[in-house]
Formats: C-alpha cells, sequence, structure tokens
C-alpha cells in the first residue's frame, strides 16, 4: 500500500519509488498511474476507476496470492481516506494469506498547509465531507464539536458537482461558533499546471471555488493572514 | 522550512532532500541534524538544542538576509508543531525580508499510523498534550470535545519525565466517553534501532512505555486489532 503523495515526483518519498520499483504489479486509479508513469515501464498495470475501490484491491490481493509483488498505490497517504484500512480487513474477510507493508505519503492536508503557509501548526483535525460511507449524521456531530473546540479544520472531499449541500451546512456549522473573518485558505490541484492557491474568510467561502481536487482548511479563532500566508500561531513570544 | 520525516532516508522526499542539497547552511535540532548527515558535507551547519527554537529560527532568517540560501530542518512535517509558523510569523515581525518555502514532510501521526496498521482512516485529529505554549485549560477543552465526538486521535508530545500528569487526564477524560477496550497503538523511536510498536487499550494504556519520542493514537468506537493490526474500518461494505 504505497503513498505517492500529491502527485509531484519530488513529493514521493524513496520508500514509496523503491516499493513501485520492486514491485512486479502496480495498482490504482488510472490518473494516479500517470503520475508515476517514471516508474512502472515494463510492469503489469491494474488500472480502474474511482469508484472501483473494492474490485481494485481485491485484484491487487488476489495477484499477491498468487506469488508478484504488488504496489497498490494511493494519492496523499494511504493510511488517510485511502486504501491502507480497506486492504487490511478485505486480506482478513477474504483470507488473502499475505503481508501487507504500509508505505506512508505526503497527505493532501499537509501539501495543502505548505502551499498556503502554515496552518496547521496547533491542534488540527481531517474531516471528510463525503457522505458515501459514513452517515452524514455524524459528520455534522464532529463538526460541530471541532468548531466548537476551535480546533482548525482540514476539509477533505469538500464538495463534488452532485455533493453540494456538505459544505454549506460545514460552513453554516463553523459560523456558529467563529466569527465570519476567520482565515480560510484553498487549494486546487496541488502541485498540477491548473494549481489554484485562495485565501479567503469563513464568511467568504462558499463564493469561491471548491471542487473534488480541493482541500480547505478552516483557522482557528488566532489563526491570521501575513503576506498572503496562511498562519496559525503555535504561541511563541517574539 | 524542510520536513525530513521520521528519520529514516527512505521516508524523506525527493523535494526536501533537493532543497538541503542546494543550501549554503543547514539549520535545525542538532539530534535532527544527525539524520541528514549523508546530505550536509561541506556545509555550514547552525545546530542547537531542542529549546533553543526561536534562536535558531532568527539564526537561520540572518543567514538567509545575509544572501545564503538556508535550509532550516525539522523532523517530521515543519508545519505540524514544527517552526514553519515560527519563521513565517518572526520574519515579519522582525523585518528579515527573504523568501520562505515550505516543504512538507511524513508527519509523525501519518509514520506512526503506518507502523500500526491504519487507524486514521476516517476522521482524526491531532493534539498535543505539551503546555509549554498553550494551557493545559484548552488543550483539555478539545481532549473533551473530540471523545465525545467519536474522532480517533494522534497524541504528539503524550509525556515527558516531568510532564506525567497531561497523560493521565487525556485517558481520563477519554475514558469517559469511550470503551476501556477501546484500541490504542504506541510507537516509539519510529524507525529507530530500538523502535516500539505497542498495540493496547485505553483501560491500559498508562501501564505502557511512553515518552518523549512516542506517538499514541487512541482509535475510535469502531477501531479495531486485526492480526496484530490497528485498523478504524472506513464503511465499506465486504
Amino acid at each position: 500500500m504505497v503513498g505517492i503523495g500529491p502527485g509531484n515526483r519530488l513529493d514521493r518519498t524513496r520508500r514509496a519509488e523503491q516499493a513501485i520499483e520492486d514491485s512486479q504489479v502496480v495498482a490504482g486509479y488510472h490518473l494516479y498511474l500517470e503520475h508515476i508513469v517514471d516508474l512502472t515501464a515494463g510492469k503489469e498495470l491494474i488500472a480502474s476507476g474511482m469508484m472501483q475501490e473494492t474490485e481494485r484491491c481485491r485484484a491487487a490481493l488476489q495477484r499477491a496470492t498468487e506469488g508478484a509483488v504488488v504496489a497498490l498505490v494511493s494519492s496523499g497517504d494511504p493510511g488517510v481516506y485511502g486504501m491502507a484500512g480497506l486492504a487490511l480487513e478485505m486480506a482478513d474477510a477474504e483470507g488473502f494469506d499475505v503481508a501487507i507493508e504500509i508505505v506512508p505519503g505526503i497527505s493532501a492536508a499537509n501539501s495543502a498547509a505548505a502551499r498556503l503557509g502554515a496552518p496547521l501548526m496547533l491542534d488540527y483535525a481531517c474531516i471528510s465531507l463525503s457522505d458515501l460511507l459514513v452517515p452524514w449524521e455524524s459528520i455534522r456531530t464532529r463538526l460541530e464539536a471541532l468548531a466548537a473546540a476551535d480546533l482548525v479544520v482540514a476539509l477533505y472531499n469538500p464538495r463534488s458537482k452532485k455533493r453540494i449541500r456538505q459544505l454549506e451546512e460545514a460552513v453554516a456549522i463553523m459560523r456558529r461558533h467563529r466569527g465570519d473573518g476567520t482565515s480560510v485558505g484553498i487549494v486546487t490541484a496541488i502541485g498540477e499546471s491548473d494549481e489554484q492557491i485562495t485565501l479567503t474568510t469563513l464568511e467568504r467561502l462558499l463564493e469561491a471555488e471548491v471542487g473534488m481536487r480541493s482541500t480547505v482548511i478552516i483557522g482557528n479563532s488566532s489563526s491570521l493572514c501575513l503576506n498572503g500566508r496562511l498562519i496559525t500561531p503555535r504561541g511563541y513570544r517574539l
């Protein structure tokens, strides 16, 4: 289970590259495979669409059971909204007797934070607004708790073409606890030629372009914008 | 501001290595500099002790103002309890007119999670138990909110020789909201020859060895141990 980070080859770890190079089979969502085309020449590829996660995982485990060394790649970190857990669960539930190693990668919150400045310097939470696998009711409860406890919040899967209401509701929850001027950063298509970095406020967040390729970071009550950078002060006395 | 990950060179990104190689000056806590000794031959080094963070940062900014390319290294990710925010704030407050780039690294929560299995598959929070820069009262409020909202929690700086009470109190707070059998994972000295991985429960967490080099991950109500791995199921139907 190999994390390849945000997409640019410079953000991969050596361990990730080595794991892919050492594999005979490389499985992944077809767009992720494009990011590692420099590493996969001559290898058997298992490419599939975004919604076929369980099938892709099963095919990878099957090939491993047959004796192949298989790299199943995730963008970011396979351990954060990726496929590491699915592989471990599926291997147990379906009796695939294979050794599974997790190779961590730079997760979207960390790479987006670096592009924005330093918004995650203090306690923060990652929360996904996708209610495909988790009931919206429990996502809402979590947002409410995080908003009240003044944690910086990184939103994964903030909005898609069809899923719009969730971000609206998340912003409404945050605004009940934090000021309209609370600093917000948005990074879309990180590391790509069409990368977009937006600094805005909680009040104006819904006016910004946010999609499936965006990570949204909502500051806490002390976060601020300084020379175009989003920062959450850690409390050093200067 | 360069993140070198948990310490092993395999977990560095290419971007981090390139940034260090391109620098004339490398600044960092002396133990972190030992981790990158393969990259720093012939370079000017600014090594300092753990508690001298502001001085180290100021010295790095000063050398950069004088025209040097400087890499200020953090273990893990400089944007997560690291020094990225301090550098941006200090440059502004003290008038250092230098370009600052943040190079993200694999943070302790992500690297610990990979060693444990896949505990961060669902919404989670990072929280530091060090009350050096943050009042304990606000850390406690956050722990309470996270415990109630059933988020997986990664504890940074869980315990030191002198600071013991904070972990005891954190465990007490979690136990008011989660069952005694809640799965817990501890990784100490990750990637080092004395690395230690412990799977335990919330009830027995305080019996385990936990120190300054440990990251503690407390599962949510659905986290479980499976074949020696700590997993938080994401909700796929298998």
